[in-house]
């Protein structure tokens, strides 16, 4: 058997997330069925580098499977790309070392969040409309905080089972155009709903709800969850996966 | 009665174009059942600055529509929005001139056609996707011809009620980003299915398949009709009707 490397783009709005599940239409599932398809009998595992929410998108996605090794990276991607909806697409499958892990070998991952300063209907799915006015100064006064390493405990998850909640932000960006909000954050690794969480509670602060110092003391601070607002899925883009 | 003008955006997917049909979901359908929800007993009528088909999405559409003034322009803004699917949004409501006419009273139109060199699942109902590769030396050199009044009947659809198929070209352009490109177009008057019949015969010129000197013979050309290709409708979007 080969290892595979697969870039995916997917647009999340009809997925219930990545994670394959028993009774929902999911975004690993939709692809599995093509490889059981198109390699009749083989037991087929696709390895996310990670996992995305119901609603998110990924530009670049990345998986590992293993398969046996008969058919040209070309003619993989032209039976899988046939067999999945148009939702979701292969955008390249490359023959890889055996040790590589999608989700293990990863140095980093970047993620975007889309924000439109009006409601558009042609960006329903791919965005979330702002409702009032923000502070551009104070969104990048969060950011400021955010680069280099620090415990995100209070922007994860309640239910998080990961222990350690300490991440390595490298590059962490808010880009103003006419009509658009756009964050950009690079990081090591990212915990559970991470940049919801940091998304909506910066727009809480760049609103003047909270301060920017009530914003740095969520930062390295494994008790208050008191303040932390979850931006919606749907502004979310998984936009590369780095690797050595 | 007064006479409001309306700037409605929408995302074309899942309507059957702009103009009213019995059985289908329309735009102008669906606004003009959310004006008598909230104007019960009045006579709804709606007049759109032009019809769009199936698929072609609109960023600055205009309609005007004569109603009792008993409203502010804000709460029939809300009262409409609240009342249609949010694929439908009618960013602005303003009392107009008795004599404004959404579609008489327009000077020129600006559309734009989106393709992606490469398929996007998440911009697959707002752009082509190119299959091959173009010369895009070749696309400036159509954009060039179209300048200045011309007959269009070879990019006009077969069966147009129209006699007169002359429209003045104010401005035509190709922009060219990494992933991208964008034809923007903008003229007095279109013919119906003219933007896609002008890309989808530029693209065949841009890959080789015809030389610009066919292209050329097309225009002010009420015969042939042979070479005209019309590109797919999710990759048009009405992007601005001008007035004095």
């Amino acid at each position: 058997m080969r290892n595979y490397k697969l870039t995916i783009q997917y647009d999340g709005s009809s997925f219930h997330g990545w994670q394959i599940q028993s009774n929902d239409r999911t975004v690993q599932g939709e692809i599995e069925n093509a490889f059981s398809l198109v390699f009749p009998g083989e037991k087929i595992c696709l390895i996310g580098a990670g996992r995305t929410d119901a609603g998110v998108h990924a530009l670049g996605q990345v998986a590992h499977i293993f398969l046996p090794d008969k058919l040209s990276t070309e003619d993989i991607e032209k039976a899988i790309n046939g067999n999945i909806n148009n939702d979701v697409r292969i955008k390249n499958i490359e023959k890889i070392e055996q040790d590589f892990h999608a989700r293990f070998s990863a140095i980093s991952r970047e993620y975007e969040y889309h924000i439109v300063k009006s409601f558009n209907p042609i960006k329903r799915n791919y965005s979330t409309a702002l409702k009032y006015k923000v502070n551009i100064k104070l969104l990048d006064e969060c950011t400021a905080l955010l680069l280099n390493e620090h415990d995100f405990s209070s922007f994860c998850k309640a239910n998080s089972e990961v222990d350690n909640k300490n991440c390595s932000v490298y590059s962490a960006i808010w880009n103003n155009s006419d009509d658009m909000l756009i964050f950009n954050i690079k990081a090591n690794r990212f915990l559970h709903h991470m940049v919801r969480y940091l998304v909506g509670t910066m727009l809480e602060v760049a609103r003047g709800r909270y301060s920017v110092k009530e914003f740095k003391s969520l930062l390295n601070n494994k008790e208050s969850k008191s303040l932390v607002v979850r931006a919606p899925a749907q502004g979310l883009f998984l936009k590369k996966i780095y690797y050595n």
